[in-house]
Formats: C-alpha cells, structure tokens, sequence
C-alpha cells in the first residue's frame, strides 16, 4: 500500500535534504517512503512509480536541471511539491522548478527546504485530518515559543 | 461565509494574474473569492482577513519585494500559494516568495502564473473531493489535446 | 519512416524559433520533421514519439524551466540538442537546459538559437555524409563572404 | 521604557550581524536593545513589538526571503533600516529588502552590513542631537585616519 | 539658505524619478530643491554643493554604476537616501547603491523608488517634527484606504 | 594519425573537468587525445591544432570568459562540445559557451560536465558506429542500474 | 597606411555602437577606421586583419558571447578595448568581455557605450600628444559645462 | 617625483590582487607605487592624490559597490583601469565597474585581475617605450611556451 506521502530524490546526493523531509513527516505521525527515482537516468521507473502510486502528495528534491518535480507533476493530478538543491549555481535548480509552464504547476519551496517541503504536505493533508491540523497549531506555537527562547538567550 | 479559495492581491496593479486565477477557479465550479490586501500597506487589514477566513487554500499574488504570501502563510496553517509578479527585475518577486525561511513553508509557482496557483489549489482540494478530482483528470486530457491540436495546425 | 531529424517543440509559442532550424535544414536537404509535444503536457505522446523514432538528430525547442531536450535525451541515447527560447527570466531555460546532471548530456545552443540546432545536426550528420560535409564548408564560406559584404556596405 | 534604537533579529543565526550593529551603538553612546522576532514564526510579538515601541529608529536584520524590514516598517513611521544577512543566494535577502513597493520605505543598507545600519542610524538620530553629531565627526576622521595607517604599513 | 532635503540628480535623464520625490516632499511641505551633479563629470562642483549644503538629508538618484549616493554620504554626515534608476541591467545600480563599503552608509530605497527615498526623508525629519509626524499617519491611512477602495472596485 | 575526440583545455588548471571527459571515453574504448591550447595565450598554435586535425568531434574545456569553444568552432566544421569550468562567478563561463552567434554552432554542457560531452561526444560517433551505440545502450541500463541501487541503499 | 584606431565590429549589427565610437574619434580628429570582422565567422580574416594592422589601440564591439575584444587582445599587444553590446541577456556580453584570464588583458566598458571606448582610446593616445590631451581637457569642462546647462534647465 | 603608474587600493583587504599588480610591473621595470585611497572614507585624501599625480596611468583596486575607479577616473583624463574585487556577491564590483556613464571611461579587467590590469598599463605605456614594447612581445612568447609546457607535463 501506498503512503501518504512519496519523498522522491532526484539522485542519492540529495539524500541530507529528503531525511529533512522524511524527519518532519515522523514527527506529525504522517504515513510516507522516501525513494531514489531519476527523471533523467530512470525515466521509466519514476513513470510507473508515480503513475502506481496512490500517495497523496509527492514530494521532488533536486539539484541543478531540476526536471524531477515537473516530471512527477505530469505523471499526476495530485500535488507535487518541489525542493532545489544548492549547488554551484543555485539559480539553476530554483527557477527549472519554479517556472513551469501553464497546465502543470509545481509547489516549489525555498533551497534545500525539505522541512518546508514537508509542512507545506502536512498543511495539505489536514485540510481532511482534524488531528493533523491541530498538531499544526502546535507546532507554529512551538515555532513562536523557540523564537521566544532564542530571545531569551540573547541575554543582554 | 469564506469561500474555499481566497485569492489575495497585493496591489491593484496584480489584477491581470489574479483573472487567470478566478478563471481557472469558476471553470471548475471552486467557491472562490478575489480580495486587495497589502502586507506592507494594511497590514493590520490583511491580519483581520486571514485569520478571520474559514478558506481552505490562500493564493497571495504580489510582485517585487513580495512580502504577501509569507504574511499570509505566518497567519495560517492552510496552505498557501505563492504567484511572483513580473516587473523590472522579476528575480526580486521569485526569490521573495521561494526562498521562506524554516517553519513556514510558501508554494511557488512561476512568475505570472496565477492560473497555476489555481491548479494547484484544486490539485489540493481534490485530495477530498472526488469531483474535483475527475474534472482535473479531463483537463489534463484536455491539454493534452490542445497540445495534438496545435501539433495537427503546424501542418506540414 | 522516420526523418534524420525531429525537431519538437514544447508548445505552439515556440514555432518562430522552430523554424529557424526547419528552414536551415531545408537548405542542407536534410530530411526532417518538427512536431509539438510538451514533456509536461503530454508526456505519454512524448515518450511514444521519442521512443518510436529513428531520428538520428533530436532538436529540443523551449522556454522557460525547459524540461524538453532532458526528457528527450532520457528516452534516447541518440544526440539531443536543447535551444532555450527567450521570456521575462531567460536564465530559466538557459539553465534548465544547461545544467544536466552527469550521464544524460544535452547539447544547449544560445537562447533562440534555432538555427544553430541545426546546423549542429548538420556537423553531426555530416561526419557520414560527405555531401553534408561540403555543403557545411560553402556554408562557411557563405557566412564570410556575408561578413565582408556587411563590410563594404559600411562604406567610409 | 524603550530605547532608541531597537535591533530586530529574524532569526538567531543572524546576531552576529546584529552584534555589528550593536557594537556599535554602543560606541556612541546611543541607547539600544536588541531582540529576535521573526516576521513569519512571531507575526503577533513583532507586531505588538513595534507597535509598542518607542523607539526613534528599526534596525530588522533577516536572510533568505528577507520580509522582516518591510513588515516592521508595516507597523510604524519611524525610520526602518534593512540590513540582508548572507547565505547560499544573497541576492534573495538584498532585493527582498531592497524592492519595496511605493509608500513604505525601507533603507536598505548592504549584506551583513550591521555597522553600517548603525551609522546611518546614528546620522539620524543626529540630527536632533549635538553630541551625536560631533561624534560622527570624530568617527569620519577616525576612519579616513586609519586607512592613512594601513597606508603607512603597506611599506615598500 | 539650504533646503531640509537635497535632491541630487546624477544626470538629466534621472528626473522623472527626481519629480516622485519633490512631488511628494511638496505634498507634505517640506523645503527641498532638486539640482544635477555628477559624481563622475562634475566632482568638484558636487563636494562644494555638499560641503557647503546645510541640508538635513540628501537623496540621490542616479543609473549604471551609480556612485552619486555614495560620493555624497562620504561628503557628508547626515543621512544620504540612494534611488538606483532602471536601465538595461538594473542590477548594476541596485548593487552599486547597497553594497557599500563599512564606515560610509547609504540608506538605498527600491529601483525607480523616487517616492519611497522622499517618504524615508519625512520619516527622518518628523523624529523632530510633530507636524510632520501627524502628517505621516495621516499619509498611512491613505495608503490604506485607497487599497480598500482598489478593493471596492474589483467588484464581483 | 589524428584521435576521433580531441579534449583540448584551456589551461592547466581545467584538467580534473578534462580527465573526466578522457576516462569516460577511455571507458568506450574511443580513441582520444587531451592537449592544452588556449585561445589567448596560444592563438597560433590553436588554429593550427585544429585545422590539421582529423579529429571528428572536438570537446573544448575552459573557465572564465570561456572563448576557446567558440574559437575552435570557428576553425573547423566539426562538431564542437563546449564545457564550462567554474569558478568565482559561474555564469561567466557558461554564458559565454552557450550565447554563440549564428553560425558557428558550440553544443554546451553543463558546469564541470566533462564526462556528459565526452557522453555527448560517443552518442555522435555511434550514429556511424554500432558497437558504440550498443555500449550507449548498456551504460544508459548501468546508469539505471545505479540508481536503483542506491535506492536499495536508502534501507528505510 | 593604418589608422590609429581600428574600430571592429562582430557583426553588421553593432554598427550603432560603432558609429558612437567614430563620431567621438572625429571630434578629437583622431585617424581611424571601422571594419566588420568576426571572431567566429572570419577567423582568418580577423586575424590577418589585426597582425597587419599598425593601429595603436583596438576598439572591438561585440554582443552575446562576445569572444572579438579577446581574440584581437590575443593576436596584439597594443591596448584593445571591448564595448559588450546589449540584447536579450546583457550579462553575457558583459562577462564575456570582462572576464579575461591572466595574461591577456582586454580593457571592458560598458554595455554599448562606444563613445567611453573612444574616450579611452583618446586618452591612450594621449599620454604622447599634447594637443590631444588638452581637448581632452576641454572636453571634460564641455562635460561639466552641459551638467550645469542641465541643472539651469531644470528651473524651479 | 610620480610614478609613471599608481595602483590605488579601496582598502587594506585588497592587497592580495594589488600585489599582482606591483609584481608585474616591477618585472617590467615599470616604475610604479601602490597606495591606500578610499574615495568613500578619505575623499579629499583622493582628491588630492590624483590631481597632483603625474602618473601616465591609475589602477583602481576595488571591491563591492567599487566606486574608486570612477571616481579617480573623475578626476584625471590620464588612463583608469578598475579591477574588480571578489566577495560575497562578485556582480557588485564587476558591474560598478564596468558600467560608467557616457563621458567618463573606466578600463575595467576581471575580477581579481591585478597582473591584468599592470599588463595593460604596459601595454598602454608601450606605445611611446620600444623597450616596454619588446618586453611585451617576449612576455607573450613566454605565456605561449608556458602553455606548451604544461602541454608536455599532460603526459599521458
């Protein structure tokens, strides 16, 4: 059976970037895989990983080129979200996923956001999931509360 | 009552994008509202507006220093979609609204691209409605077709 | 039966650029065909296409986050060339285009560059065509005898 | 009772920039105190922060999508200085703070430039100040003093 | 006898910008005069017009590789506003204007952001002016109403 | 006897980009030679290299203002596979590989990529070579292979 | 018998660039001459032309991936000046042209400013002939003069 | 008595790309001094540096928003070249160099480009010095053997 969420990475460099992902996602109790599927050296296998899926949300990582995110988002209606990786350029991966063309869009966060990645998935999936919506809430408090904390710290 | 979808715009000079959004939206019959609301110049306005909305998806369109659909995304934990607007650098708008910080995630789509943002605040409420979800399934089909249309005119 | 070269285009905007290549390859005889299939709207058709071709020479024509020529070159090991087609960022599709991650090259030509694609496949196909090889020379020696022309109209 | 100036720190990696700022605040004399307070984790304790303030100058010192400056100055008339913090992009926090839209300004002040922003607001606190003023003199000379001594020690 | 506010222009073409900023310190009645003076073609003639200026503020507009703002901040103690004007690389003013060195700030406002540098020179002078300051709120409820009224006149 | 690929670097410094390139075509059993020539400091000698060449396709690799690509496309109507090598600024070298005028055609990878135009390189030769083309056909499974591996290492 | 200054442009199409350049050399009544010749299409061509030439200072004109400054400053040791022209990317002339590696210098100015290529040929010259340096210096008071006609001419 | 060149540093971090300067033109015999100026912290300093010099030629070394070349070159119709600095950013000093107004030229090298710079001062000396003009051409013949050199150690 499918998980809720599919983290896809777009090569095994990517991997720091997708256990951001995968880490966020355990901690909201959210059901999800994180797998290896290149949209450049693999286009068959990403195709029939993202056409079998029943997951509900796609997470892409990738650096560079980054054809990943656009790949699963023609393979599907569901949401994808997009995560560039940094590299030397930077530029690159954040404008290949972030100007799609009309028809198929992709949700792209900022570079090396897998946290965010996964949040935005979270926020997504409890539109239908009271209990995940409240752990939302939670967690911006936490967010405000360790911003408060950090304050604190400054001392002065 | 909210409707299911609010489209923001930072200005009135965003309300071409915002069309492309409202558009998409009344094609696939998604309750939606289309508001003015400035992050820089009402702030206190746009705080009441989130906070006070019962909308499933926010899609905030603003262009330069485009502070709008991170304010709105602090306000909420719905998910919030980014739509940069072009202007006379365009990489101000994109790197305002992709590269949000830790903790609160913004969906960006490209520059200009409000119809996407509504794609994929469909994409989203579909996760929970099956009639959305078929309807997005035949307007694949159907860009698909207009894409074999246009191969057809090429002619030759 | 298959030409030596596809030119595809990922969407019907991309046709001025298009046929700067088709116009080139006319001049050189070199059978071709130009098609649209988007790698985000049709992926299917694209990969049936590509798959199902024995075009020696792909030209992969488009703009913005430019997925086209790395879809292509994903489905055939035979030389891709990606030409970026300008809009408001540019550097989105001269990057997509370029910066393909290792094992899938894609040969990027300049933004619009239509008529350099092909006469790439030109040189490339020339390297079997001794007919192609010296049309290739007389076309070199067309563009100087052009440059010298452009000379003596300077006057002064 | 607040300080003069009140040094805002988006987050705490970046106080070694607000230390900058601080330090040298406190060469001159100006009274100042400096707090973390995040525009998308805090929205609510920045906003009732600045709209409690009493301070004569903002000094927001925030990376990334940089929103911080342009919302505190959201929130007050007084003088609201941006300083961008440096990362893996740069040019996100510079025009994110750089590009605001008409009616709300925000100095901005260059990449980790945290004395800087302190000078420009020690310039305007000047203004009404005498000794500040004098002070600033002093600096001026100081500074065109110790580029004669690095002058001095190049030898040759 | 000085103007409160001098704004320089770094040459001709900058005026447009130059009349956003006059403009709007005509409509809140602040004493200003608008002048050219190069920092590259006419350098004595600029330190002698600020050497001997009794201006409270200099704003200074300019293009290209825009060193007017910063020529004039290292004449002067008091607060100098740089308004980097639009061209073909845009880039090249914006950076010009933030990026300078420690010691010498420049308070730069937005691209073409004539209006924004003369509401930061109101900003600054009614830290000692009440009228100037009532004016200033009075200025921001506009702001606020005219986007509420932009609101109305979307309609639907 | 001329090799079929001619790696040329612009200087020393791009050889670790350039045995990339060699040991990929090692690894196809092509026959290959790398030399530096530049095309500033060894105009002469450069034209010379490249006109008596026999070579079939010619991989140029260079940083900076990366003329050496287009150079040797001016000299031959060879392929010529254009690489950039990074540096402090990055889209130095790879723009100036990819904007070629019209006419004179560079196939450009991306930054460092020597293995992909070394790649690029073998898919040319085996349009005529069908040893080649099968070798093209078992490395694109390795690549896939490879992938799926690390996906296998992924545990989870 | 050669000018003192060859002006050489890369194509027909810089010719405006190029007559700002010659109409400035007319003025100081400095001998020259302007010639097309491309880097790219008329190698030998370009190179005959500059080894032949007896020219003091090279002024080249280029757009894209301008490579004309560089390939002249490679067959010459006489000063070479390169005017990047604009087009739909800009960075790329600019980089293209500045960004020399060690041991051939080319002297960049700005984008498209012909008549600052002139003014620097001018004051090459110069250093070996009086007459020219003091209309020279005329010419900066001519400067000077026009900014201060400017400044009447903006009344108020 | 002045130096026939004087190398000016923004500040004292520059003298790294200053000593690239220095070193070449001592090899060259060229006499020559390197000093601290800052046109920003010591403007009169500055001012008065270059009007009293007799220098045949300045070299700027600057980086961020670089405005010592500008200024220096504002100051003398004597030959200016600027040499960028690298930073943070690298396009703040390239294109506040590179992008002077029309009247007033800066010779601008690339980034870090002393030697570069001191070459085009000899270069430029050269036109009225035959034994610099020598040393020129056998410079250059080293640069080329250099070249065949580390061809020869490429082994393979």
């Amino acid at each position: 059976m499918s998980p809720d969420v599919l983290i896809v990475l777009g090569s095994k460099s990517d991997v720091e970037v997708g256990k951001k992902a995968a880490s966020l996602l355990k901690d909201f109790g959210v059901d999800h895989k994180m797998v290896i599927a290149s949209a450049h050296r693999t286009p068959d296998h990403l195709r029939e990983l993202i056409r079998n899926s029943d997951a509900k949300v796609f997470i892409a990582i990738a650096g560079l080129s980054a054809a990943l995110p656009g790949t699963i988002a023609a393979y599907t209606t569901k949401p994808t979200i997009g995560v560039p990786v940094s590299g030397k350029v930077n530029l690159d991966s954040i404008l290949s996923i972030t100007q799609m063309p009309p028809g198929i869009p992709v949700a792209a966060v900022g570079l090396d956001r897998g946290e965010n990645a996964a949040l935005l998935a979270v926020q997504i999936l409890s539109l239908n999931d009271e209990s995940l919506a409240e752990q939302l809430q939670e967690h911006r408090k936490k967010l405000a509360e360790w911003v408060m904390e950090d304050n604190e710290s400054l001392g002065e």
